[in-house]
């Protein structure tokens, strides 16, 4: 049976892997999906960095931006971590995506790659469950100029220096002062990323429905400084009020440093990346399966 | 100047005080506030319980279905917990509340009533903020029939036995098994809750604005069973599959006491709670007074 | 080879068992280990309520004060609940005890009854780790009289009752004033109940060495009203100030209602319960094991 | 009256002052504090720092080990940060410590400059509490050498690079394998520390009798690896198996960067810091105080 898909792009991991043996699997792993979406009647093509990361050269390459025009769909290979990077690129373009995994399950990367093929397959006919997540839109304001700006699908971070003291950060909420934290940092998270580093840091889990974002303070001074969950359609603004050699991060994957007095400005991001998960998927049996729920524990 | 309310109506702590000190000056600052109100052209009635407790006799009586038909406005003489009792009731007829605290000021009880002529004056002018809440709509179903139900504006709290140990709890959420928790008892809490007994028990805060509810297990034996924030819009539901002499109560204010088998059902509200705030108000601002935070701490 | 241990008596489950086949099972490992004993040499006696919960009538039976005067040896049959209650018993006596688990295995019985002959062979050549606990002793005291006396191994627990608010406590150290709190509870936990329901409340976890309690707050109102761990030879006294229907238990093994101005005395008791562990034993392992650490989480 | 204390050094400030305004009022303080000494028949001495750092040129200067050799008393006129940096210097010369807090009061140092007098009167006297507090000692270890070596009396902290992801941690206790953790940082902290950063991070108190240190994970990927209590008397040994950039620091007050395959020792300091305190003066109390207890919270 034929694809609802005609246009396929694969992704490989994000950044080139260190090691050659496992730069070497993942090829071989694009390689194999790749002539299972030919078989298909797909139209393949392959993203240009990948191509040039992984040295297959067989199909077409194409940019983000012609990949977003062209393609009806994104086909990842990797982790969590590299799914993070691309469904920031294809948010704005509306391409939804698919995670193959060869390691360990993520909380978005959900099709292991032994037997994808079943998962595909099906999939590739239409029968799929649908996932949009919010993103962030963050900015650094320094003297009125926009000196940085980044989309986040996990969390925005601003952070201590390494080997300095705690930041003080003073937060508003659509324009109304919240608090003036003393911490280690504090996480802007979403419900995406308020599984990751936000709930190593204390905060709740958020639904990927709930149109909000979670605050959540690391080793904040003030033990009654504990996370909020606040709307998504309000800005959220963070100066850099003290501390030394303080930075904020988006995703773990970009960064920017801050001086006193900078504006972390955060708002919803305008597009939603859209992944697609087999039929039956369920995030609850995703937290269940990720946080060692129900095991039968002592 | 005219109020732009005309029927207003008067409630007192909602149970009957137990000091006599207490309710004598609960009777005294209500006959204040009467007198103020009848001044500013109102036409002033007590609610009945109130009448009766205090045996205030000036004014004409109503009960609170009557009070809802015919009052535009409802003032709270009390404190947070008076005021859940009398959001509960008023919900449904869409009165909007005021409260005025002769105590210590609380989470959504905040004018204090010495002074509270200036804040009133305005307020019956039409200048004052809007501050609609959720409410937990809760029902206790056994072998297939409704055994209990009750509004709650905090929380619907599943408990264990004081003499026992934990209880074993399945929840579903909106038909999907979400897990089977083992603990002293589960906490599921609107944005008004999520201050109060929710907080104690490790739950983040939700603002208001947020649509959804936060489920915190009380001590719970898995130690990765961290609190959730849920969309409002699906049905959760708790079985009691474990656990001797288990109960639910609502706002801690009414209780079920719960065989194994049963489900707590819980759903939005069809109305929310009205509350009215002088010009100004702000829920950031109550979270930094009554969680003490930016106080020059150490 | 000869054991070491010449007088060995055999403990079964504390409480009769419910179920007939567990009931059953556990007769038979029971059997099985006497019999292993007596091959060894060893003078077996059943404890008289194991002899009469199981009906096992080939070996002499002897009560619990004999069983210290004349053994040098129990072997305790069961989970760790049967473990504390057993150990409670034997502390004064000086007799250590060996735990075989037919379960899953717990911090304190270690030895699964599959395969127990190697472990026992061995430790009874005094090849073995002794791994001595400090217990609790506690007293609630009324009107200048003791109205209740307990050991504890793991905890002593004040808990609110199941349908009403929090109680408030009033904590002192040694006869200083440490804190007036209110919560649902107060837990204070030895090392080896600070793996138990005091971690899932929050607390930390104490090495079996430190000579200390954790005193652990359950859902405490005021938030920085954090564990705390005090030195175990000074007394705590907790003084029930308010709340309905508060009550105290030992080990959840025994229970004793609450009055306001209850006072309950904890203070380490004069002995020490003394385990033995097949050479090799590692209490860390144990935390690893039964904390699911490092376990390639995700 | 004659003091019981006939040599006395006074510290100010460790770290040169940076405001000038805050400079001269510890001058000020310094000098008022050591007529205030001299006429109560005392031999004053300034640590060569502080005169350096004041110029205060009235008085013999000495160095610290001088001072150590020399002086049966030191007062330092600072907060707790000062305190820990004397503290750790003059510990190895048994020299008693007595703080005198131009600021807020800390958990340490508890005499304020206002009225000091009668305090240090009747301190001079002989009338005072003494409480020692451990410190830790702790060397890095790199390829079999020790290229760190510090003291800290609060905490040693291995931490992340500000700008990388977690650190992985190899943790063994006296030569037994605890656990490897992923996380932001581990803290190591004494019962002085336990109410500093530690606290922040999620860790326990610790009373400052406890023979014990507590490991607090910060921002730990493994949900269950809480904070545990171990015995000072074994060596602790953290390794940085994974991680760029990482650091360990010693009380925030010096800083080792780590390479992978670095091993933190960390063992109790041969020494004691010597504090003293008025007459009266309660842990217990300081705590209250430092975490807002009992302030009649809402």
């Amino acid at each position: 049976m034929k694809s609802n898909f005609h246009h396929v792009a694969l992704f490989g991991k994000y950044q080139a892997t260190h090691a050659a043996g496992k730069s070497e699997s993942a090829r071989a792993a694009l390689e194999d999906i790749a002539e299972f979406l030919a078989r298909r009647g797909c139209e393949v093509v392959l993203e240009a960095e990948t191509a040039a990361n992984t040295g297959l050269g067989q199909y077409p390459t194409l940019t983000v931006p012609k990949i977003g025009a062209q393609c009806d769909l994104g086909l990842v290979v990797g982790g969590d971590g590299t799914m993070l990077g691309i469904g920031r690129q294809m948010a704005r373009y509306g391409t939804p995506l698919i995670g193959i995994n060869q390691g360990r399950l993520g909380f978005i990367t959900d099709i292991p790659f032994g037997g994808y093929q079943t998962a595909l397959t099906s999939m590739l006919q239409g029968e799929y469950e649908e996932d949009q997540r919010a993103m962030l839109h963050a900015r650094v304001l320094r003297d009125g100029s926009v000196v940085f700006e980044a989309l986040a699908l996990n969390d925005v971070v601003v952070n201590r220096g390494a080997t300095s003291g705690m930041v003080e950060l003073r937060v508003e909420v659509g324009g109304r002062f919240l608090a003036t934290q003393r911490a280690d940092g504090l996480i802007v998270a979403s419900p995406t990323g308020s599984t990751a580093y936000a709930l190593s840091a204390g905060g709740p889990m958020l639904h990927p429905a709930i149109p909000g974002w979670v605050l959540v303070p690391i080793a904040p001074h003030t033990l009654s400084n504990r996370p909020i969950v606040l709307p998504d359609d309000e800005e959220i603004a963070i100066e850099l009020v003290s501390g030394r050699d303080a930075s904020a991060n988006f995703d773990m994957q970009s960064l920017a440093s801050l001086l006193h007095g900078d504006r972390i400005l955060v708002r919803r991001a305008q597009y939603r990346v859209r992944f697609l998960h087999p039929l039956g998927w369920n995030y609850f049996a995703t937290l269940r399966k990720k946080l060692h729920w129900n095991e039968g524990a002592s």
